[in-house]
């Protein structure tokens, strides 16, 4: 079972807790082939630092040699190897030569009696061009040897792998069914087709098929994926665990991986790559090499630069941005970019594990981006929890060649508040409302200065929808050109527009939900605002500091006050969790709440999103951030669930 | 002077002869400061093989003790470094610190007395926020003082510096008046401003007006450009050298260098990198050295990625998809995107380079593909050469969801030859004519099966302009459903549509201009097919091999039959390089055409261009290829123009 280390979306950082050590994920494998191994296995650990490899136990089973070794000796001993080893059950030989002659139960007591640390059962590999029906057969079959193998792993992790070819409601089926069986890891089986083919998009549909249906608690293992040029879109995806007998296949060919793709020798001309496998040498002077030598410098190299790339995107993970990763790579073949394209039928389902805010920010670097689930989450929030204030008149601010419409805006604050209008500012996002323009991803995103035309397309059509829900007039303001006529216009009326104050709202509400603002803010409303700045730091309300305002994201952070308010004014469970008795004392002191202490939380939730933690009674014990999802909580069982800011001492 | 060895567009891999050796371009010269080296200079040229390195003779000028020595010992023991030392005037000291204390001559001569193998003028520094009129007035400083500098230059190669601040008529300007003076290496200067500010968009206008004035044989240096992030932008666009103080100034903050941009250590959490100077080192190890020892090894980092960078750069240009890197590349930061989207304003002069074809797929990467100078060539030369036939109905065929239409309407021959109709398949590109789906970049290209809207919008336009350009029914057809009323309509009329007749003219006038197909085709055709591939190979008229069809790209080869068809019917300058008598003999053996031996070229032949050699009375002398372009011939004193395939012995 895993624990969550850090997360950015579904890509996550896990550990794994193993019987020969930790595999911190997400981890590439390499497959050494029991026959024979160019690199041994103890370099693979020690030079290379990879803590866990994987290996064929059907192919050790049919030698009698390397049978007996296996059992007398165990796994470990034969293979030389210290770290963790799992092993495959000859699903993919029967894909590659048809039916292999060993049982499930067979196959799996096998793994178990040479040591395997993460044994696998012998699922039925689906091909992607059989029929829905046999898929769905066969899937059966799997589920069935997968019950079976479950009660005979004794010691032995337990790989139960999801079937159900390029069928997402079959592959979701398998994923669901498996949630329910004492299994530790989660392969996806029968991808292998699809990546040989480039049929990337399929690939996205089967991975978020299948993580629809898994348990989020264990690892997810993209079985036969090694290729690094698919690492940083499969992590995105929330795979963990990869596999690879490429690096040796391909250099037996002289084909070089690089995150850019393969590369034949004979149509390299230079050799630009510094890994130590490479380092020093010329395209020559490998062009030259004895093949056997050859062989050996280039399968060092495409472990390199898979290791390299794992570690790129671990990086990625860790500093917040495996999006704008996944982008870059995805631009190294179209089959990719279709990969990446397809990633728009699934924004829903990866909104909701998108964080709140981000430390970086948010890159535009293609049409494909105006698919993330963050700029979704925005517009829709937009749409369904801000108020439009009635004002006689709306006004969108339009910048021009200027990148940030805001910041001119911005300077316009006078103007604003003499102003009986609606404002709108008009950025690459489309026209948004001026209170909202300093929370992510609006204000953290760069933007190219010419535009594609979907971004145009977009643009134009926020313009209409905008001028069709707004029943007074529309007027734009391009590049500071403030006209008298305009300046009339906005300044008539008795009103009087105050930033400040409709910011404190629509930002509550746009966080909490709607009428978060009306039950934190019904009272005498005081804002402290930074002196260098001139921004909002604290709201304080009949004298209570119930919200702070961050700089770096525009979103609050709830204080007790606040909490107290909405939890009297928002029925549960919104944004509560609820925790087990033993846990309160801890959590009212600061401490934070670990996942298995949570009896419940609100399933709207999202990461980093503020939450109230109470106790069984409703009565608040704590406030802190999200680090899993709502329904993520409770299932893992060491680790995090919510990082508390603040204790809430008993009222009475 | 710089001698072009290979060429992709713009950008080129070329050798430039000094008294210290050849450097190979692109090349990336460290910055050496003479005060304090951290890495030495034979570090620089030893172990990280930088040929060449550049540094600053204001500064050693100013300081007594290196100026006795620099003047004494000679500036490459001093620095004791034995490659190739370029020096800078204090120019960029002046754009830091306001006037320097120097003149043109004095700097000029005294990099001459140090042995300097490029020195360069005391040129003004143009900013980007200066006037149009005092930008004007400091280019005319900047050419006299070049002027002056070119006649005291002695053995000493020259660096002549375009300026011009972001006035592309300027840059152009400075850079014609530049092409007229004795210099060496063209500097595109007055750019750090601009990088620094992230405005890439400039940065292209300013390279592409630069290139339009400068003389293709010599150098272009982009000045002060040194991060490997925008190498493949810069050499896509021209540029051979680069220089890179950045190395050491980022590493003394702690800033890792990387093809992705830019990362301060502290921001990182894993180091992902294995190159000679971070194998072995984890982020933690970094982050835990003293700063002295920290400096070295991200100096060394910094090198190291660039180094790399730039031989990646190199392989590109060499395999002949440099395209495909920089659209990558440019995925990195939204402002280097603009520098891409920039290019579609730039595609007409691009197109001038623009090989006839390339031995790699074209990858479709995102809607600034559809910018690519090889399709807008494609479209000119359908609307400008393509003769549409007078039948009685205009077929499409539309591939649906399969990516390529042609190919299932390739199996449709049958059917072709029955109707009475005009073929076109819907290609990514639009629709096309059937007879042209076989040709460069047409078969070669790779799309993403999923649209974005600029090609969606752009696939509609086509559409549409193609039935208002034909004057009878438009059809379209779907997936291979070909029903009976489209075959009934099909098959009508008393005419027969020879698709393979067809495909030999349209090539013809697409690849050569109208008019050729009539001249190489007048006579009895016979089209002999590949026996494997059903495919044309070569076409005899009254019984003479006129052409060949290459498999790989699709257009012809000429034999000596057709390239006499092609003088008698086309005037003179097309299609032609005219030669000096001396070289005449040799090429008519076969042997290449060196670029001194170019009286003429028509300047409408692009690189990898089919080309007529002849002598002074327009006699055939040879059949080649372009390697340069016909406004290139000529100005390179060194290399080939044109590669020879078949020298022609005289008639008479």
């Amino acid at each position: 079972m895993l624990e969550l280390i850090r997360r950015d979306g579904l890509a996550r950082i896990c550990k794994l807790e193993t019987r020969h050590g930790t595999l911190e994920t997400p981890a590439l494998l390499p497959v050494v082939n029991p026959r024979f191994q160019a690199i041994t296995p103890r370099e693979l650990y020690e030079t290379f630092g990879f803590k866990a490899i994987i290996t064929n136990s059907y192919i050790i089973r049919n030698d009698l040699k390397m049978r007996e070794t296996a059992v007398s000796s165990g796994l470990h001993a034969m293979l030389d190897y210290p770290g963790i080893i799992m092993t495959d059950s000859g699903t993919f030989q029967s894909h590659m030569y048809g039916e292999v002659e060993v049982k499930n139960e067979e196959i799996v007591d096998f793994q178990r009696s040479i040591g395997t640390d993460i044994g696998t059962v012998l699922d039925i590999f689906t091909e992607p061009e059989w029929s829905k029906e046999r898929t769905a057969e066969a899937v059966e079959v799997t589920l069935d040897r997968t019950k079976e193998a479950s009660t005979r792993k004794g010691e032995m992790m337990l790989a139960g792998v999801v079937q159900g070819s390029i069928y997402p409601d079959l592959r979701q089926h398998c994923a669901e069914q498996l949630r329910a069986i004492d299994v530790d890891v989660h392969p996806i089986g029968g991808v292998v087709p699809l990546m040989e083919q480039y049929r990337y998009a399929d690939l996205v549909d089967v991975i978020i098929a299948s993580k629809k249906g898994l348990a989020p608690e264990r690892p997810v293992h993209l079985f036969g994926a090694g290729h690094p040029m698919v690492f940083s879109l499969a992590v995105l995806l929330g795979c963990d665990m990869f596999d690879s007998a490429s690096y040796a296949k391909f250099a037996k060919d002289d084909r070089y991986m690089t995150i850019e793709g393969t590369y034949h020798l004979k149509d390299m001309k230079v050799l630009d790559c510094d890994c130590p496998a490479c380092a020093g040498k010329t395209i020559e002077t490998l062009k030259a090499m004895k093949p056997e030598q050859r062989f050996e410098t280039i399968a060092r190299h495409n472990l390199y630069a898979s290791k390299m790339e794992m570690d790129r995107v671990k990086r990625a993970v860790l500093e917040g941005d495996i999006w704008e990763l996944a982008e870059m790579r995805c631009r190294t073949h179209p089959a990719l970019l279709d990969g990446l394209r397809r990633l728009k039928e699934h924004r829903e389902f990866l909104e909701r594990y998108e964080p709140l805010s981000r430390d970086s920010a948010m890159f535009y670097t293609g049409a494909e981006t105006l698919n993330r689930p963050a700029l979704l989450r925005f517009e829709q929030r937009v749409k369904e929890r801000y108020t439009m204030p009635k004002t006689e008149t709306m006004v969108v601010f339009e910048g021009g060649e200027k990148p940030y419409a805001r910041h001119w805006a911005a300077q316009m604050g006078e103007i604003l508040k003499l102003a009986d209008s609606h404002f709108f500012v008009m950025s690459e996002l489309g026209p948004l409302p001026i209170e909202l323009d300093e929370i992510y991803p609006v204000a953290q995103s760069i933007f190219p200065r010419i535009r594609d035309r979907d971004m145009t397309e977009k643009l134009r059509e926020e313009m209409e929808d905008l001028s069709h829900r707004h029943q007074y007039s529309l007027s734009c303001m391009y590049d500071g050109q403030v006209t008298c006529e305009m300046l009339g216009m906005m300044s008539k009326g008795p009103g009087r527009f105050d930033l400040d104050v409709a910011r404190v709202h629509a930002v509550a509400d746009h966080q909490f939900g709607k009428g978060a603002a009306a039950a934190l803010f019904s009272g005498k409303v005081e804002l402290i605002k930074s002196k260098n700045t001139d921004k909002i730091r604290n709201v304080l309300v009949d004298g209570e500091h119930v919200v702070s305002m961050r700089a770096e994201d525009g979103f609050f952070t709830l204080r007790p006050p606040g909490a107290i308010r909405l939890l009297n004014a928002i029925p549960a469970p919104r944004l509560r969790a609820v925790v087990l008795d033993d846990s309160v004392p801890f959590n009212r002191e600061g401490k934070n709440v670990m996942s298995t202490f949570v009896v419940e939380a609100d399933a709207e939730l999202r990461p980093q999103d503020e939450v109230i933690v109470v106790d069984k009674n409703d009565s608040p014990v704590a406030i802190g951030r999200m680090v899993l999802t709502g329904d993520e909580i409770g299932r893992f069982k060491k680790g995090l669930a919510i990082k508390v800011r603040e204790g809430i001492k008993p009222s009475a």
